[in-house]
């Protein structure tokens, strides 16, 4: 059954049923059911995730939200759209697009085309726009979702502002089907940029990747909408694994490349902007050479560069994924450790049990995804990486989770993020929703 | 003593004692040993609140958090500042503003000379600047708070992504100081803008305002920052009450005015984007005259126009002040109803109980602030507005509090802008983290 795995292959159960609804009342009966009868249960969307958070560990009951795909409303005054939970995320962009007067989800990550907005909520989806339009924290609206004893929260608010009594959907937004099962989402949604472009630079160290930052901020302020990085063994692998025949625009090597895209209303203006930034980048010696799209074509092009990078790593073996919050100012030593330590131990090198560690990005919103590539995920391997990486990202002030989430993978690490009192109230939240313990359990906090 | 009444001079209180602690462990200290003698407690900030949520209602011990006033650490690379609760919004603004890169607050309100930044976090304020930088859910970064029993939560993060368990911080985010004490908060702060500018314009009809509304987002787009509008009673009401020795810029009166505001990073891409938008609306008629600041004077001359008007309310009698979600479509029926309802009572007119019934308020946001200008607060007076205008916001898909917050003004009428299972998740997370029930009581939720 295809909803016991996920996508990477990397976590596998044994549930024998899987329910599709149609409705939230349908929801909301199968749990009441399961809530009585103790049976534990999975919520699932495109099961695109990468902490294990989506498939079962045992013989859980699947919920799946893939019957579920209709958009209910939009408003083109105020770009609220509300939808079913299990909608596409890429079916809904382009629905937006469609408008008379465009609009956008707010929100853009590589599984775009698989992954539910239910899923995105649920797992507090971060992705290429959050430097721009911010955290579904702030653009969700309204929730619609079912308690594990079948209430049905009708929190399905279209206000742009509402401060009548606790914001209880933010619980939901990031609590991975912990505490109830997701049914409908309302969401503010952005005007689509009229003039988008993409410019992708070569940068001689770490610390120019950060001081092309603050330019950009100062220069592109308004208009920059993504601001990417990858280093030069991503570069590397992607060159190995270049699957849909990318060309690579820069000519020499640089250990740092970062993308930057810029999003405005008016494409002269715009065009200015960038133009001012990269002569003051160049001025200041900050990047050594830059390209920029000439059409939508080159724009393309150079965003695979970057969207190409896990598809190239999965190619490459088996991707240990890490997905890390950093201060700017020690986010890359976290690469050159790993190495380090990985090469100390003997099993680094073409051909050695790992053969990669690249790191890459959203360097703008201080995210780091380190992914290491092994033949194969070998404790031997998997020992030497955890929990040092954890330990690392606690005392360097990080978070083990940016985007990801805690899923299956990480829940018995969330010490190192969290305080136990932090814990304990979480805890205590748990059970106070769902006493029983049936919303996918084993997950998200620690068991241990 | 002044902690017992609000501002409005509208709630009183009966407390004999305040606690004015300096650090956060006090406040730890205070609410254990109020727990333990269940002791309710009031926890107040600069008591610029108009819902009654920061004042006793009888011999509650107020906590102020006046001497928490530190900032804590600021970075100007990611622009993420980390305060005491107890600073004042303005401080904190002008603090940002001082840095190399100038930085300021995501949120601008009319108290911010007065205001707690720990205040603002816990009543979800909203403000000038929500419909360009989105609200404190979005941009609250991390929270240090105690809780009732004096377990401090410490959850001061300066990371901008971190998926690591609920986001417990959300909770408190709006919560009017019925959870704990709010003692430390980091947020994101966005670069100052280098150029503003500030428009005003007459408008006939509250359709056209919706036009201009949405031609302001296609034109203006990204550099849009502020979005307000009156109707003609209100300049009437701020000329006769002119405390200031404003002076109106339009010659001819006009049902409805416009302020639009736009920060951007290039002053002349920026005017040439306005010029744009004018000339647009001007050519399809959807306003009859306009005024654009030519410098910093004018500009604060026009934005005195809108924010001198709850104290131009304030000196015309006893105001009766409402904060409404609504869909644009109904956006300015709700002022004409009242008006209608209080004419057929026989109440209404000059000399009469109630003088005045305004509007204005933060448009692009779709939130109107009615205010009902009355000799005194007078049960005859209440009893025709209230429930009528809960009611009435109820039928037409509104919220009863967008940004004002519920106190003890709005804590009974909560069922009209949440279903009764929303209600009672609400009360059992109450239950559950301040089972004494000391924290903050006989508001935010119902006691009826």
């Amino acid at each position: 059954m295809p909803y016991n795995v996920d996508w990477m292959k990397k976590y596998r159960g044994k549930s024998r049923l899987v329910a599709r609804p149609k409705t939230t009342r349908q929801i909301s009966q199968i749990l009441k059911y399961c809530n009585e009868n103790k049976l534990p249960v999975v919520p699932q969307g495109g099961n695109t995730g990468l902490v294990g958070g989506g498939v079962p560990v045992f013989d859980e009951i699947v919920i799946s939200t893939n019957n579920m795909n209709q958009i209910r409303s939009f408003d083109p005054v105020s770009g609220i759209l509300t939808c079913d939970a299990g909608c596409i995320l890429e079916v809904l962009d382009n629905y937006l697009a469609e408008q008379e007067q465009g609009y956008m989800m707010p929100l853009d990550l590589g599984a775009k085309g698989s992954c539910h907005i239910g899923g995105n909520v649920a797992t507090n989806a971060g992705g290429l726009r959050l430097l721009r339009y911010g955290s579904l924290h702030g653009t969700v609206l309204g929730l619609e979702a079912v308690l594990p004893d079948g209430t049905i929260l009708d929190n399905l608010s279209t206000l742009r502002k509402d401060n009548t009594g606790y914001d209880i959907k933010q619980l939901f937004i990031g609590s991975e089907g912990t505490l109830g099962v997701i049914t409908g989402v309302s969401i503010l949604t952005p005007p689509k940029p009229k003039a988008v472009n993409v410019a992708v630079l070569g940068v001689s160290t770490f610390q120019n990747v950060q001081k092309a930052l603050v330019t950009s901020k100062n220069k592109l302020s308004e208009i920059l909408s993504a601001f990417e990085f990858w280093d030069s063994d991503t570069l590397k692998l992607s060159k190995a694994h270049n699957i849909q025949g990318t060309k690579f625009p820069l000519e020499d090597n640089y250990p740092f490349y970062v993308l930057v895209e810029i999003s405005g209303s008016n494409k002269y203006h715009d065009d200015d902007k960038l133009q001012n930034f990269l002569e003051e980048l160049l001025a200041n010696e900050i990047v050594k050479d830059g390209v920029v799209a000439q059409d939508e074509t080159q724009m393309s092009t150079l965003w695979s560069l970057r969207e190409g990078i896990p598809e190239a790593c999965s190619k490459a073996g088996a991707v240990y994924k890490y997905d890390i919050s950093i201060p700017l100012s020690v986010f890359y030593q976290l690469a050159e450790d790993m190495r380090n330590r990985l090469q100390s131990a003997g099993v680094f090198g073409e051909d050695n049990l790992v053969s990669n560690v690249i790191a890459y990005g959203h360097v703008g919103d201080g995210n780091l995804h380190l992914n290491i590539v092994a033949k194969s995920y070998d404790p031997k391997v998997t020992n030497l990486i955890e929990p040092f990486i954890y330990e690392w990202t606690e005392q360097h002030n990080g978070s083990i989770s940016a985007e990801h989430g805690l899923g299956l993978m990480k829940a018995n690490y969330l010490k190192y993020s969290k305080s136990s009192s932090m814990i304990s109230i979480m805890k205590q939240i748990k059970q106070s929703i769902d006493p029983n313990g049936i919303m996918n359990p084993y997950k998200f906090l620690p068991t241990q």
